[in-house]
């Protein structure tokens, strides 16, 4: 075994990290901000930074979301109130008349039926047996009893009714009311798209910032359209997708855009059958083209704010969340706002990635979890917890792709309740200071593997959790959505691979890039993530081939390449040598098959593999194929392997973020790139450990990421081994020698 | 508790039970006559029975398979041995060109090439991955190579040949060949369309007639066409359809068509991607016009066989196996072919049913399992455990529509060599007299309930397996697919209700008849069990849920009512109150809920309820549905009540057959019927006993379907309870006194 020199620590006891301020709680907040090393505090919507605070000379964060910032415009202005298309409850016709209350499925303070756009030119009543839109000389809204009466129905036929609403409780106000027991006034948000909105807006700004001299930051959180998240009757969540463009409709803007690309858009074209052009859902051209639509009006939009800013000697920051809809950080036109700092929620290590992969020149910033609200922390709370998971999660992918600073949230007095909590930040602000030291910034080392990451929304939506059917039943909490997503990006966010993610319309207009080593396809069939009817392109499906057939690696996962087509489920059954049973095929014989133990992908000292999945119904169809797990019964595929061509692919049947499994996608993706050969260069034995090395500094660094303490024989870059024994959770650097 | 009057037992030793005679073996033969007191005895092809047997004076049932009777006649006329369309493996084109062994994926000793007819006639070649058929001048079949080549091919696009065999070995002849080791020559059929083919048999069939004078009745074995059984090149099955018709095809049948129906059908068609109409597949018109042609080739035949036979003074039976493709017992031609004795093969409850509940004036033999063959009678073997599972389950079916005779077939010398299983039929046989003794074929009581089982095949395949997509992983033997199907339907099939099967063309141009209680939809996603398409048909739709608004009962299992159209999956997801996520909905709440324990359906000694599913992804969508059951997670629904209109629905996640299910679907169609409080009128409180009564005979019988001692609270029909203690699978009858 090699020497080991272990590097000094020589971390800097403040910078790069950034803290909120909070009212009348000086003392509190210069105690963190000293304890936690911060060098700029974010004075919240209407904070005021008291003289202590400002005597620090810390950069001063000021936040502000212009659409709800003032709330005297909108309620004089009610027509600029935004808007959007529900779709009402569905209701069966018992008999030839039926009655509809739009609004019976939702929540009556948050959302207002616009009577003045003319219903029966902007709504739909669409009879759901049938699929066909009832005349409207068939129906009748009622603006005494706001409902809709249906005559010459057709009865036991389903109905609903898109209707034209106002929303006038904003969606970040309403959910701190109702989960954080806000008694503020309701906010009211003000819609910017039409010319004399927008230009309130602006005189609010030039006001906003004249009067915040000492604002070095201007942090827009965010800009025009908060994503969607609508309410049910008791104001619990009843649909969230926080990537949705369903918030963003004016007459104006329909209006437009029909002059713009010579079609009309429908209400159905945004309910679409109530699912909402779910992110989950392969987008369809005209939901593509209304993204467009919004997303140059909001750059416009953004532009125009940060200009102002710039102007005022200001820097602009963003924050990914609340209003960000059209002005997604990977997004063709973001770089044309001229932001200055990127600000991300991270709660995990695909979140980091989110943010630290993004394109542009920005500063990049995490705002991580818990957020100091009252939802955590709160007596009983366990905020330590939570928190050293998601930092366990971030620092894997923290040394595949850094980040500038990192920052917090919400109220401090909240977290100064809980000093171990307290203690555990001081040490990620100092670990975090320290990876900057000692890396300043360099790039890790990578293995020679590409990966893309194939699906319908491709680069726009990197790094962007694929939420699965399985969503709907992790709820954990009666009154929120909360989504987890694919956890085949969190092993990988951690791991030392380029890491890119390709559309179905890059591969159909450029084929595979000869430099991808592995394509994986991960999600539900039918989903946006595993591309749906994307897979009857023959373009993109033979362009997939032919790259794995000319040595390239495919990793599907779940449902992969799943369409059906032409005596096909898996469309890339031929490569996978693997198809999954609907039923259509029962009545054939599969392969059948012995687990194959002796495998390059599973040889590690795995003890508690987990595919998520118990009867997949995925079956070999190719003898050749080589099954490498399957469920207890042995019948059904958890982990295939095949050759293609000079290729190789790989299925897998789910992938739920461990250790164990990470280890397991370092693996397969090293055999997929045929380069196996190759893993034991920067590589701990192991699994529970991980190792990063910094060439241009000549440093390495291993890290343990349970909390329990762990030893591993190190593999340094030039094929020496050494021991390493580290504490829960501690991190340890070297130099090269 | 009342008095019980057991009546005595006064079974006839001797009468309504057929065996199998086996040349040599006369002493076996005599011995297991007396002793199962068989009144008939079947003189299987080629046997000739002894004067030993003749002199016991027995019924003679002779069996001919006409079109597999005469080996010269096909090996003379090879153009009349059978044909098929099949499709070659997939092949992906890795160039430009590609070629294909149309034979790669079959048993070379099954199939021939036919090169008769023109491969760019009657052939396909289909780009898988477009879908698009391959214009013949760019492929070639080569004669010499029996290769097809395909030029100017799209690389790393699939392909496929269609095309036209015939079957050189007969199905049947071939399994024995190679599971029960026969090595008699391979058997070839001939082909009945072509009119100098069918002229031939009907000569061979009168001479045969001529030559078995002593034959009372002719068992026929069966008319035409074998079901589908397809063989890899191991020859091991590939392909099983025992409903399928794809063994019908001549080219002159086909000319024939087109020229009736005006449009012709092409080798996909019957090539179907590859899925060949499987009996699962919701059924095409094309594919249901080729049914109904070939039924009426069928019928013609049958008739004339059938008149020959009656000419000779003898009776006609049919066995439901083989050849009996075009001559399904419920299909509407059949009564007209004549036949006397309906023969079907019955390994349980639903086998019990398909024959006994089968339409017109037949006497109906039930040929139980295990058949004496060497795969269940070799050393080692076990035909009494799966004899006993069998007839229990037989028995429940029994007692709720009755036939009128049984039988075994195969090697009597076989079955010798088990004397506890010789010992057990003779229990078979005396128990099924006494039944018939006790009850004088009069009916059984039925509770106020009528059942419609609602599927795309409707009465033509009334009490046939839903085999579903879970079948394929059920794998027993590497050589053989094992079909067991759908479970509900064994749990119906002795349950004291009517029953009968409805098709959705039924429905939409009758609805459904006032006189029914109950639909049950059971079956996969798209499949012709669940419906497919057919949901999304407004007048199936709407005819249903007026059934149900009226007062009726909807019982949804797996996944019923199940085609994804205008925002449902369940298009009945307002009846039901659930809904299966697909991912479309993953971002909108479910309603959330706790399981309902006090309900009638659940309320019995139920300790292993089991739905047969673990996620589901079912979940609640109205607040007023009470769920039952749920999984483990207590999130996917796994039973659900709910009311529309005046009736009521239930969704059951699957039905495997066991006693406490079969107690839970009776409780469920009391329920489902608004007839709970007439549950416990002939009616065991032990779930694991049943009863039934003979009101015009004024006897009813207890019977114990379990291995153990049993006793319960016994209702016998006035309102009476008494106690009745039976030991292991023991069944009492009693006078109603």
């Amino acid at each position: 075994m090699a020497r080991k020199n272990e590097t000094k620590k020589t971390t800097a006891q403040c910078g790069s990290v950034t803290l909120p301020a909070e009212s009348g709680q000086e003392k509190v907040v210069l105690d963190l901000v000293r304890r936690w090393g911060a060098d700029a505090i974010r004075d919240s919507d209407g904070t005021q930074l008291s003289p202590e605070l400002l005597e620090l000379d810390r950069d001063i964060y000021s936040t502000i979301c212009l659409v709800r910032a003032d709330q005297q415009y909108p309620r004089e202005h009610p027509e600029h109130i935004p808007q959007k298309f529900l779709m009402s409850a569905p209701v069966t016709a018992a008999s030839s008349e039926v009655t509809i209350d739009p609004m019976s499925a939702y929540f009556r303070q948050k959302y207002e039926i616009n009577k003045k756009a003319d219903p029966k030119k902007w709504w739909e009543v669409i009879d759901r047996t049938s699929g066909e839109v009832v005349d409207p000389a068939n129906w009748e809204f009622d603006t005494e009893t706001r409902k809709v009466t249906i005559r010459n129905a057709q009865p036991f036929h389903v109905y609903t009714v898109n209707f034209l609403v106002h929303q006038i409780w904003d969606s970040t106000s309403m959910y701190n009311h109702l989960v954080n027991n806000w008694t503020k006034p309701h906010v009211i948000c003000t819609e910017p798209y039409p010319p004399e909105a927008r230009k309130h807006l602006m005189e609010y700004f030039d006001k906003w910032l004249a009067e915040h001299p000492d604002t070095r930051v201007v942090r827009l959180t965010t800009l025009a359209y908060h994503f969607t998240l609508d309410s049910d009757p008791t104001g619990a969540d009843k649909y969230r997708d926080w990537l949705g463009y369903l918030d963003t409709i004016t007459t104006e803007a329909l209006e437009d855009f029909a002059r713009e690309k010579g079609y009309r858009l429908r209400s159905e074209d945004f309910v679409d059958e109530g699912y909402y052009n779910a992110t989950y859902r392969v987008p369809s051209p005209k939901y593509l083209d209304w993204m467009a639509f919004v997303q140059r009006f909001v750059i416009g939009f953004g532009k125009e704010l940060v200009d102002k800013i710039h102007a005022a000697g200001k820097k602009a920051g963003i924050f990914w969340g609340d209003h960000w809809i059209g002005a997604e950080f990977y997004s063709p036109g973001f770089q044309e706002i001229g932001i200055d700092v990127n600000i991300g929620a991270v709660e995990g290590g695909v979140a980091l990635r989110r943010l630290s992969d993004t394109p542009g020149p920005q500063t990049k910033e995490a705002r991580f979890y818990p957020y100091f609200f009252p939802d955590v922390f709160h007596p009983g709370g366990n905020p330590l917890t939570e928190s050293i998971a998601n930092w366990t999660r971030i620092r894997r992918a923290l040394h595949r792709k850094m980040v500038d600073r990192i920052g917090y949230g919400g109220y401090l007095s909240l977290a100064a309740r809980f000093p171990k909590f307290i203690e555990h930040v001081t040490t990620i602000c100092n670990e975090f200071r320290e990876i900057q030291e000692q890396t300043r910034k360099t790039p890790s080392w990578k293995a020679p593997i590409k990966v893309a990451v194939l699906n319908a929304w491709g680069k726009l939506r990197s790094w962007q959790e694929n939420t699965s059917k399985a969503e709907k039943f992790h709820v954990k909490r009666p009154d929120i959505i909360e989504l987890g997503g694919s956890n085949l990006l969190e092993c990988l966010s951690g791991l030392p691979v380029e890491v890119q993610f390709l559309s179905f319309a890059d591969v159909e207009r450029d084929g595979i890039p000869r430099d991808f080593s592995v394509i994986i396809n991960d999600g539900d069939a039918g989903s946006a993530w595993s591309g749906g009817r994307h897979w009857a392109n023959p373009k993109v499906a033979a362009a997939v081939r032919a790259f794995i057939h000319r040595g390239g690696g495919f990793l599907g996962v779940q449902e992969p390449a799943a369409f059906q087509h032409q005596g096909r489920f898996f469309q890339l059954a031929d490569v996978m040598g693997v198809e999954k049973e609907t039923g259509n095929s029962n009545l054939s014989a599969p392969v059948r098959f012995q687990v194959v133990k002796g495998h390059f992908v599973r040889d590690d000292k795995f003890t508690a593999l987990d595919f998520y999945a118990d009867k997949n119904y995925v079956f070999c169809h190719d003898p050749k194929t080589q099954v490498l797990w399957a469920d207890k019964t042995g019948r059904h595929v958890h982990l295939a392997a095949n050759r293609f061509g000079k290729g190789r692919s790989l299925y897998m049947a789910g992938l739920p973020y461990s250790l164990e499994n990470s280890r397991l996608l370092l693996r397969a993706l090293f055999w997929l790139a045929r380069k196996e050969s190759a893993l034991k260069k920067w590589f701990c034995e192991n699994l529970n450990m991980d190792c990063a090395a910094y060439p241009k500094r000549r440093r390495y660094v291993v890290f343990n990421n349970t909390g329990e303490k762990q030893s591993t024989v190190l593999y340094d870059g030039k094929g020496n081994k050494s021991r390493v024994t580290l504490k829960p959770y501690e991190s340890k650097w070297f130099s090269m020698g």
